[in-house]
Order: structure tokens, then C-alpha cells, then sequence
């Protein structure tokens, strides 16, 4: 499902928003307000153009999901999944969290993902069957177990319904500690072995089909709140952790 | 009241954190929990420790108050006043947001400010009646003065009280965009032109002292959340903003 030409592709889509989000980046700039009160930028948009032109010249039959400009060919196999800018906040404020997130879907559930933060010059790649890597070397989670020794991240506390503001309390309150923000970033860092839980909701899928193979390649599990598989159709809530064990109980915690 | 020599021994100072924290960042460490909640590694503690060195070898009669280890020599004219990793809880998610904080006060009003992000390389220094510099170089903020088209940004709502949280929903639906996290980063990024309003609350010496001179030197103002201006013994309320006018604007939809 997954070929090189697939990853190269995602290297190459990667390389081309790096470069023109470094010369933007804390560059004055006019914000929009979408519909959903969420803010973006000429950069979200002109990245989005140079991706989507990559597919179109490879894949031509491939579909696409964007997060500026929405989606064609639903009903391919193959739907590349991208969000120019993900934590467009982050990127207004300056910090270097945000990130361009890459992910291809086979039959609606993600099989390539790519996370890319271009000021630091990290790039997370992972694909279904292999193991995940930062900048070609292998990450792995820190595997913890058990909640009550969890770092738990979350970005999207403005999204949350007042009863997933509950579940997540009580999830919260039962981990070691916690940090706010990151997006993206956060499930990267959980990748790596920084955080062991992060758990968002609302999201769209391309906020979170990047995320999947990532983590997946890197020992960790990524589910809805239900604790059903991601796929393109999915409810938004997104919950990711370390370990299968922590996930089961992470899961058990949001859903008592 | 600032010489050159103090400014010359904040930069020491910063120059030998950041070769502590940057051997120790996203390294596995053991988290402990104070009695506030917040988390602390032997990163802070080393940090402090190496900081308290330097102004005692060099300044045995000036006070110091640090985030770790408490004050010494209350009654000096001099002090000054450190948090060896502001954002900790950044610094353990592997977020390139925390910084060491190093200020120095005259009869308890900050008088130098320098904060520091290792990771990123990247350094801002103010001083009373000196334009403020990131890396040696001028910063100014964006001089703002509206708050509909206001970036704001907060760190602290854990820190809030319920009276608090609603005065924070008041101005924050009056700006045009939020940012969460960040810590002293946010504040740096005021002063840099990124970010036009920072609110926090629960704050103590050690984590907004070394603010005050970096957001004046570069345009902004800086007080608590009743106009009154940051002294070593402020009530912890902080309100930053990128001009008198957009201040004023903040501080009157807060107190309405």
C-alpha cells in the first residue's frame, strides 16, 4: 500500500513548505478569521497550492483532502490528507511548534504520515509495517504504562464539548502532569518519548491522519474516545498514548 | 542603577544555563512534584544552583530570590532574581518554549531583564532607559493599540480564580486571536512584534521580573491587572501589552 515513490513524494511536498514557511515566518502578515473563528494566513493558502501541485503532477488520480481548500476525488482509493499549516496559532505567535502535516490514506485510513516543523528542522516520518523515524533516525515512545506516571498534552480545550471537558478533567487530574499546546507537535513529542498521552477533540481529519503512522511506527496507539481505529470518517476525538496499556486506561478513565 | 558589568554577568550567567539544559533537554530525568503542583527536575535545581555561584562569587552583598532555592539577603538594595527554567512543563514536553529568567532589581523594581531560550539560540536583554535587543539586535513590538486587532496570548489558567477566569474571557473575546502556552516565550514574543498582549495571573517575582525591562525597552508597557507597576512585591497578576494605548484598552475591559 505504501511504496518509496509514496514517501519521496512526501519528502519532496515537505521540503517545498519548509521553504517558503521560513521566509514567512515572523514576517508581518494579515490574519483571516474563518467560519469556524479560527484564524489563517496567506502562508496557510500558499503553502496548500504548492502541495496540491505535487499530487496533481504524480498522482493525478489520487484525491485530496486540504484544510484551506478542501477535497477532490472522494472516491479514490488513495486520498493524500494535508494541512499546510497545523497550529496556525502557534505560527502567528511566533512560537516553532507549529507544523505541515503530509499523510496519505488507502481505502480512508492512514497509512503514510509525515509531521514537519521547518524552524527547528525536525521532520517525523512513519508508514504502515515500518518503524517511525526523526530526520532518519529511529523514534521510539518512553512506553510508559501506568497514568499516574503519564505526561498528558492537550491543544484543543476551546473544542471540547462541555462533557468531553469532564472526561478530559478526569483524565487530567489522574496523570503526573500536564502541558498545554502543540498541536501536532504534542503527538510528535509523545513519538519521541516526551509526552505520554494526548488527547484532543474536534479535530479534522487532516489534523490527524498525519499522526497515525507516526505514532504507530513509533510503539504507540492512536484511537477516537471509543477507542475505534482513525479513518478519514472519524468523530474528531483523538486519543494517543505511549503504550497499549496506557491507552486502555486512558480510555477506561475518559469513558468511567 | 544598571552598569554594564551587571548586564556582562546576566550574559555569563545565561551563557552557563544553557550549557547545562541544553545536554540535559528531552534527556530521560525523574519529575518531582512541589507542593504547588508544578513540576521540578534536577535540571532546575542545577541551573539555580550554577546561577546563585556567580552572583555570590562576584556580588557577595546583593540579595538573590530564585524560583528553587528561596531568597538570601532580603534587606540588600540589590537583587536579583532568577527561575533557572521558566516553563518547565515545556521543558519536560520537549517544547524549545521554556528559558531561564535572570533579572536584577533596585529597591525591588527590575532594572535588568534577560531571557533566555538555549535550544533556539535565542537571548532578548533590556535595561532601564535602553532599547531592548534579541541576539544584539533591536526588538520592537508591533504597536498594536487595538484590541480587535490584538493577538493575545496567556499561559496560566490553571492559575486563574474564578473571578480571575472571567475577567481573562472578557478581554480575550475582544481580541482578534489567542495563542495558549508559552510562559516567558510569550512575553519575549510581545517584545519581538509577535504577540500584542499577554495576561497572566498566580505569577511570582521569579517569573516576571526579568519581563519588565525586556517589554518596556522595546515599546510595550507592563504592570499587574490593576495598572500598578511590577515590583518584587506585586500581587502576581501581570498584563503586558504593545503599547500605552492597547494597555489602557486591556486594563479597562478587565476592570469593567
Amino acid at each position: 500500500m505504501v511504496n518509496l515513490e509514496f514517501i519521496a513524494l512526501a519528502h519532496q511536498m515537505a521540503d517545498s513548505a519548509g521553504k517558503i514557511l521560513r521566509r514567512v515566518y515572523r514576517m508581518p502578515m494579515v490574519i483571516d478569521i474563518k467560519g469556524d473563528a479560527s484564524p489563517v494566513t496567506i502562508a496557510d493558502r500558499s503553502v496548500e497550492n504548492a502541495l496540491r501541485d505535487f499530487i496533481e503532477a504524480q498522482y493525478p488520480d489520487h484525491g485530496i483532502i486540504g484544510e484551506e481548500f478542501g477535497s477532490i476525488r472522494p472516491e479514490a482509493r488513495y486520498q493524500w490528507v494535508i494541512d499546510p499549516i497545523d497550529g496556525t496559532r502557534s505560527f502567528i505567535a511566533g512560537y516553532p511548534l507549529f507544523t505541515t502535516l503530509i499523510s496519505l490514506t488507502y481505502h480512508g485510513t492512514p497509512v503514510l504520515g509525515l509531521i514537519d516543523q521547518p524552524i527547528s528542522g525536525e521532520r517525523w516520518v512513519g508508514a504502515y509495517g515500518i518503524e517511525s523515524v526523526l530526520n532518519g533516525e529511529s523514534v521510539r515512545t518512553r512506553g510508559c504504562t501506568e497514568l499516574s506516571k503519564a505526561v498528558i498534552a492537550t491543544t484543543s480545550i476551546d473544542y471540547f464539548t462541555p462533557e468531553q471537558s469532564q472526561q478530559f478533567k478526569k483524565l487530567r487530574s489522574s496523570c503526573a502532569n500536564g502541558v498545554l499546546g502543540g498541536d501536532a507537535y504534542a503527538y510528535a513529542m509523545l513519538a519521541s518519548g516526551q509526552i505520554d498521552i494526548v488527547v484532543d477533540a474536534g479535530m479534522k481529519p487532516y489534523d490527524y491522519c498525519a499522526l497515525k503512522p507516526v505514532i504507530e511506527g513509533a510503539g504507540g496507539l492512536i484511537t477516537d474516545w471509543k477507542g475505534q481505529p482513525l479513518t478519514i470518517h472519524s468523530d474528531g476525538s483523538v486519543l494517543a498514548a505511549a503504550s497499549k496499556e496506557l491507552h486502555q486506561a486512558a480510555l477506561a478513565k475518559i469513558n468511567s
